[in-house]
């Protein structure tokens, strides 16, 4: 092993190299919990020449590297415990030019995603894809996994705001990905074959990203419904008569963790089964209006037992903080934590049906369930119970897999919405992709990266 | 080759086939012009399962086949001039299930695409995709080439409308990609990779399209502008602080043509060399006052010196027809037309340096630009002199692509921003991608076309 080390420190004297047990710790693994970190090193690149020839000696080396921006990932994407040489994008971090006339914002791999947000911001523009872990996230990684998040209603996911990338192929070629085009009919558009790929293909060094103009006053409508059925009627009901930004969704319980978390008290007189968050553009008083009657008609339906709509942003942020606060309060229980979604259309049954094999599998579990309701993603999070250990659990949730992602098949419905496939997932992949398709994913990763020492394990 | 035609009435005795003369001209070229139609024959699948039939009996029979949706193209991409097999989406021309829920419409390849629109507009949505050969092109086609047109700024383009696709490869496997959801995190997104191959990985026969709600009132502004350094200045400005659906530009000449071939009075009472047309929304009495304030400003700072708005529908569409007709009037001088596109903030160096070129090139010619200028798209439209034939004129005009092409390639544009590659643009290729590019492309051709039979000779 030492060997190869000493090989790549001859190779490449400028590149910085780590083997500190607490840097091989941290980098070693991601957010998911439940892998051991293994790698053999980790690397601090500084430029995409570097990263080049980091990919030539591990061609010559036969050795793996997995790909680290900040390790946010659920899906054990980022894990190394093999024995990999870890490329971190921590200090190809530079924000370049930001020019207004292309909207386009010129970023290293691992710029952290809310420094881009505030970056564009102080210029007067937006960038929209948002999710808790901004603070931490990089934007590689986030373009790697195609991330998504909480306004994909309206803004869409990354995927849409990549104008142009550079990455590092498995054979070792730097290719510039449609340089920040808006149209560019010119061929297979490899631009969005990486996007997405997990680092199996290659490495993204830099972007290109959009950005918009920033959202108009927006406010917040916290509904309390009595009934999943109802769930789709509001959201075909508020999303034809309003701008909507979010339409996210949580359970009483769900609800009750974060009240007794964080010490506040239930924002209704009355608990209902299910609440959907609503976001939506307000600037205009005839939006504001609009929201009203919208929220009339669907208490005079019955789909809306109760509501609060938010008179101050700062009331807004109170509301959000319900929906928001989920995942970390949460955390403490060890959550088994699903990213599944269906069409919204069959968000309703496809509930039913799982809260049923929930009730037969995990009789004695607390599932706790929330999501972007909007554009069908749940996210279904098990709790670990005290009488369990982390082991047992995790061998637990696995067998009930089977059940809930065949039931995921049956509706067409995907696996992954949003968290990406990873070393967690890759083992259920045939649920969402067809036999021929993953024949096909194989053989792209082959012609991308033919050695196999990109990310190796992950995703296929 | 009667042998082979006959075999194939054999095995699929249920498709329709003709080998009339009328047919064989008809659905041999597209609107490129220049092309020879030499079909061996020309088939009507009825449905996936034939059109995967097809690719089985072509691969044995190594046997080209070649796509054909409304033939509108401008690249050649549907031409079949050496003995290939027409597949014709003519009667694969179904409009399936609409589902407001999760806002998907279900197609056969060979809907029209203003059947799309106006489907979806009855029932309350919008399919935003717009372009001037609405009326006969076809939605297959649309997403082989991923369209973009006139709404591009707002809508983004076809790409994004695209939410699932069965596709049938060259190698003969039926792929349903994506399946109509939002979020789909299980890798590699095939669907993205069909969307713009231009039939070259394989056969469009289905596709599940996203639509969105009705645009408010839009408002049509024409603007005279003394000076393309002022383009961008104009770009910048009125998309910061108006929700803009386009915005286009056209010359004084172009404008000239519109004028003499439809008889109408000249909209200033003084020409300015270049005019821009910019629509926004104008559903509020906030967006109508801003729109007013915005303009006001150009004035001031010159970079507008004459402006018109549109007080009704009526002069809206009046205001249009002065950009729309353009290409229908120019028709009659048979242009060589190219498709070009920079970052928007390249346009005025951009332009300045293609007219030197023009200018040295073409002397006597008559050179008409119009385009797309808010996403950077520019239709520079070469018109042939009466005192050339169309040989000599095509021959002339390909001798100065490559100084075009090369202006091009040094501004990081492309050489084809909507119209795809097909068989005009094939030998340029290199301009716009790099020699790395263009060996994947063709390395993934050969992953999803091993016997090289899905219209072959385009692209790549």
């Amino acid at each position: 092993m030492q060997t190869k080390l000493d090989a790549l420190k001859q190779t490449m004297p400028s590149l910085a190299v780590s083997t500190q047990a607490k840097d091989l710790q941290i980098y070693g693994v991601d957010w998911t919990g439940g892998y051991q970190a293994a790698p053999l090193a980790v690397v601090f690149p500084r430029s995409t020449e570097q990263v080049q020839q980091l990919v030539h000696f591990a061609r010559d080396a036969k050795q793996a590297l997995v790909p680290s921006g900040g390790r946010t990932g659920l899906s054990a994407g980022a894990v190394a415990s093999q024995g990999e040489i870890v490329v971190s994008f921590d200090k190809m971090n530079k924000i370049g030019e930001f020019n207004s006339s292309d909207r386009l914002l010129q970023v290293q791999a691992g710029v952290i995603t809310q420094q881009v947000q505030d970056h564009v911001r102080a210029q007067g523009y937006y960038f929209p894809v948002d999710f808790a872990s901004r603070g931490s996230s990089q934007i590689g990684g986030n373009i790697a996994t195609n991330a998504g998040g909480i306004k994909v209603l309206r803004y869409g996911l990354l995927r849409e705001w990549v104008a142009g990338l550079t990455v590092v192929t498995g054979s070792g070629e730097i290719l510039q990905l449609n340089q920040g085009l808006y149209k560019n009919a010119t061929g297979y558009d490899l631009r969005h074959l990486f996007i997405g790929s997990e680092g199996t293909l290659g490495f993204i060094t830099e972007a290109q990203l959009r950005v918009t103009n920033l959202p108009g006053e927006q406010q917040v409508l916290l509904l309390a419904v009595p009934n999943t059925q109802h769930l789709t009627q509001l959201l075909v009901l508020f999303r034809q008569q309003l701008n909507l930004s979010a339409f996210e969704f949580f359970s009483e319980l769900a609800l009750q963790y974060v009240l007794t978390g964080k010490g506040v008290a239930h924002p209704f007189t009355q608990s209902a089964p299910y609440y959907v968050l609503i976001e939506y553009d307000a600037s205009t008083q005839a939006a504001q209006a609009a929201a009203l009657q919208v929220f009339e008609q669907g208490l005079e339906a019955g789909w809306i037992v109760d509501g609060i709509i938010s008179q101050s942003q700062t009331q807004a942020a109170q509301l959000w903080s319900f929906r928001e606060n989920i995942s970390e309060i949460i955390a403490a229980y060890k959550p088994y934590k699903n990213d599944i979604a269906v069409k919204p259309s069959l968000v309703a049954p496809f509930l039913a049906e799982l809260d049923t094999i929930m009730l037969n599998q995990y009789p004695n579990f607390n599932v706790v369930w929330f999501g972007h309701i909007g554009d069908g993603n749940l996210h279904l999070n098990v709790l670990k119970p005290t009488t369990q250990t982390q082991d047992e659990f995790i061998h637990h949730c696995q067998q009930v897999n089977q059940a809930v992602f065949s039931t995921v098949k049956r509706f067409g419905g995907t696996i992954s919405a949003e968290h990406g496939v990873g070393l967690l997932k890759q083992p259920y992949l045939s649920y969402t992709r067809s036999a021929e398709e993953i024949a096909y994913l194989k053989q792209l990763k082959q012609v991308f990266d033919p050695d196999q020492i990109m990310n190796p394990g992950k995703l296929i």
